[in-house]
């Protein structure tokens, strides 16, 4: 099956190229399962109800968050009825929403999302090895689910390059954010899961993580905040990785990413273009 | 003029890589400078004299470090004497070696390297903005230099934007190493100075960081130590950036990655076919 | 009851000013109950079995550690059979040992002692409340235990202070440990337990952190290793706390410092002098 | 000479109890000079003017700060009009207001204080100790300032006592701010400088870090913000140190702290009581 992941929406002009372009890319291409990373989709900071609404209405089945999932206080309510909406799987427990759950795709296929947060130079969340392993082992690969993907919000390859090979052979995805950088590093580890250390964002990559670039520049050399960080108005560029699973044992066959407009490399999925 | 970089080269597969594809590479593309990050050349930590002489031998004009540059005790004394080994230029005043330098490419142009840590998620050395500001100030592109290359050696994706909107009009290229993933934002940003977050490493990316995958996977599930970090030994993936500058201005024309061997997906710069 | 505890002894000066002294201290004041943090007893880094046999030889009922107590390779194994010591409970399920304990002290009465490990600007073990809450809610203070006493080996004050208001009530005793600096905080908190952010060490506080400071100092002017860390050698202070607790209730009625010997203002705590 | 040295007041609790209580202990005891960091004490967050003015009003010469000295926005431009504000002398080249200075004191001396801040666990501002090494070297103890006083802004005790000995024999007093706690550790260090890691906050210690307990251990609990942090109501304790210098070296020779009200221990310089 076909599976699509984008990194961080990061702004209006994240939010929008996505909004706007997610339903043909389905369309045309075919997706049985598309994840997007909303983290930053209000103003850079959170994500509202309505949009989110937005982002599944274009074509999302799942959004999955991270660091700033409760920026919008809202959240911490309405996560509650929005069960496909997904902050960090290793918030302690008793903490509203849900971390992982089963979702059926377009083709019927039962696909596990599971979003956790790293540690390294982040802040003390619960250990996230152990509540993957545990979310991953109640729901094996090829039996329960017919794909898993992880979506390991973390700051350090090293931690997510950890995941990558702690998990592979039982999840058919793990893929990084949070750094709002797409990495060139997606392949096929040893045992058939899928890897890339960060997806990217979606957003103006004419910016500092996709806000406007002069109040960062200004922090890092004056060690004074100047003013609010506010998200850049360029144009986005959506950032993110496809993958080809095996409807069997759901690993991965094929990995590829992807990056539309804006100021980036464009390219697109050479597997998308066979006949199905 | 046509400059490559090369990423952190990690432990024997990598340094060996690079040695024996160097110098046809360099032949081949015509190639005018060539630098290379070598940290973590010796077993991981930092290089000795011998492999960087090898590494000069093989075709590059520079070999620049991070914060692994004195693993090899020896490097505070041979320093002194290879100017084509840059450290750090935040380090404190008084630390041996230098972290900037003109040097004289094959096309007899003026290209000056500096190598720069960042200090988020990182030791706290002295400013790299101003650090930075201050040797380029000194030799200002277009006039002293040709071309000015910066590897801005940083954990953290913000640090590296910052630098390259930072220095954007008023050097060559400014490339982020440390990481050892590559990224693929490589643009040329609005005034003309190439920048791309991350450069990856010159090893085996069946690994952690180049590192046997083990005992870092070990250490993140079970906070002990269990044995030492080792070199990977699977074949290594050449990882670099290749830009094009105007003679006249010393400004990007092209940015390109170079992805050679092993796991990663390969590339080759585009603008290298074209004749010169 | 009378519990003393004293901080982490960091090398031959620090470990033998309490192996000598700590006899007579107990007798001449008749102490119940003694734990001592021997995180850095065998040169600074861990502890090892003979060390960790003369601390409870003269007179210790248990020893706590911290990050240190993997240091010496030796301790995951004799620390199976060796229940009076204590590696922080918050690591991960699975780790050798025990970070939590009931004791019989000298007056026939139930300890218990947990050792737990903050996790700001420290290592991201698992959450340090959670795990305290489950160890002394299956242990209830006045029922199970006579008494209980948390060593709370962190450096952030926020994290230390939080830990007592979260215990407070609950437990005897909340203490601090690793910044090896004595505070003058001890209070008893408003539902009765006894609480000071760090015990400091027993060491020589011509040092800096119980090492020789001139290579600290080196280190943090040039941000080059010159070489290893050593324990400094000049006269140890033994800091600790010692708290009186209700009988009946296991509640704090008394808090006060001890620093005996070395460079530190002498004191010790005036309600040991008064008759029993 | 008498001097003494006041930590950081937090909030409305601890200004007030210094505004009140600081003229008599001034007069009482013939202080000479007295410092206060004021970091927190408008509402927590930095210092506006006018609170400024009143604890100069109480009697004190200079008011040092940290962190948090640019929290209340107008600070930025009012600060070039006091020269009795120091803000810490390792912000960049350009940073409105002085961070070192020298004032002449009651009994006619010359008191050079310097505020710095440290990098450990702390934002990556420009090298404390070169910093100091700067100030220091510029006006000489015993030739140019009968007095040197370093307000170090830090959070690790390894950074602290480094400062300490780094400074040791060429100021009259290293103390450390920032951990709101004080410590236990005040002595005279080898070569005639005092020395105390922290001098803790003037505030309520029924907190943390003088802020109202309930946020902070909710924080720590559910890795979620409930609200904002306020300073606590409870009655404080004013925490400082106490030196006395020798008129003719500068270096000291009495060193003892002074805790008065609230919750913590009470203690005042016993040297205060015998004739001048
Ligand atoms: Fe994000
Ligand atoms: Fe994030
Ligand atoms: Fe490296
Ligand atoms: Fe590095
Ligand atoms: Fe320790
Ligand atoms: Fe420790
Ligand atoms: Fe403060
Ligand atoms: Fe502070």
């Amino acid at each position: 099956m076909r599976i699509l992941f984008l990194g961080d929406l990061v702004g209006r002009t994240g939010r929008t190229a996505v909004i706007e372009q997610l339903p043909e890319i389905v369309e045309t291409n075919r997706l049985d399962f598309v994840i997007v990373n909303g983290e930053n989709a209000a103003s850079g900071f959170g994500i509202t109800e309505a949009i989110l609404q937005d982002v599944l209405d274009a074509g999302a089945d799942v959004v999955t968050t991270g660091n700033h999932v409760w920026d919008q206080r809202d959240t911490l309510v309405y996560i509650e009825r929005q069960d496909r909406l997904l902050r960090p799987v290793n918030y302690p427990a008793g903490t509203p929403g849900r971390g992982a759950h089963l979702y059926t795709a377009r083709n019927g296929a039962q696909v596990m999302v599971a979003n956790v947060m790293g540690r390294v130079f982040m802040d003390a969340m619960d250990d996230p090895f152990a509540a993957i392993d545990k979310v991953v082992g109640e729901c094996p690969l090829g039996q329960v689910a017919d794909a898993i993907v992880i979506d390991m919000h973390a700051e350090a390859t090293s931690e997510k390059q950890a995941m990558g090979h702690f998990l592979d052979g039982r999840v058919s995805l793990v893929v990084g954010t949070h750094t709002h950088v797409p990495t060139a590093d997606h392949q096929i580890l040893e045992q058939g899961t899928a890897f890339m250390s960060d997806a990217g964002m979606c957003g103006s990559y004419d910016s500092v993580l996709g806000m406007e670039k002069e109040e960062p520049v200004n922090r890092f050399q004056r060690k004074i905040p100047g003013s609010r960080f506010t998200p850049a108005t360029g144009v986005a560029t959506i950032c993110g990785i496809a993958i080809e699973t095996d409807d069997r044992t759901g690993l991965a066959e094929r990995i590829e990413p992807l990056r539309i407009g804006g100021r980036l490399e464009p390219v697109l999925p050479s597997f998308w273009n066979t006949a199905g």
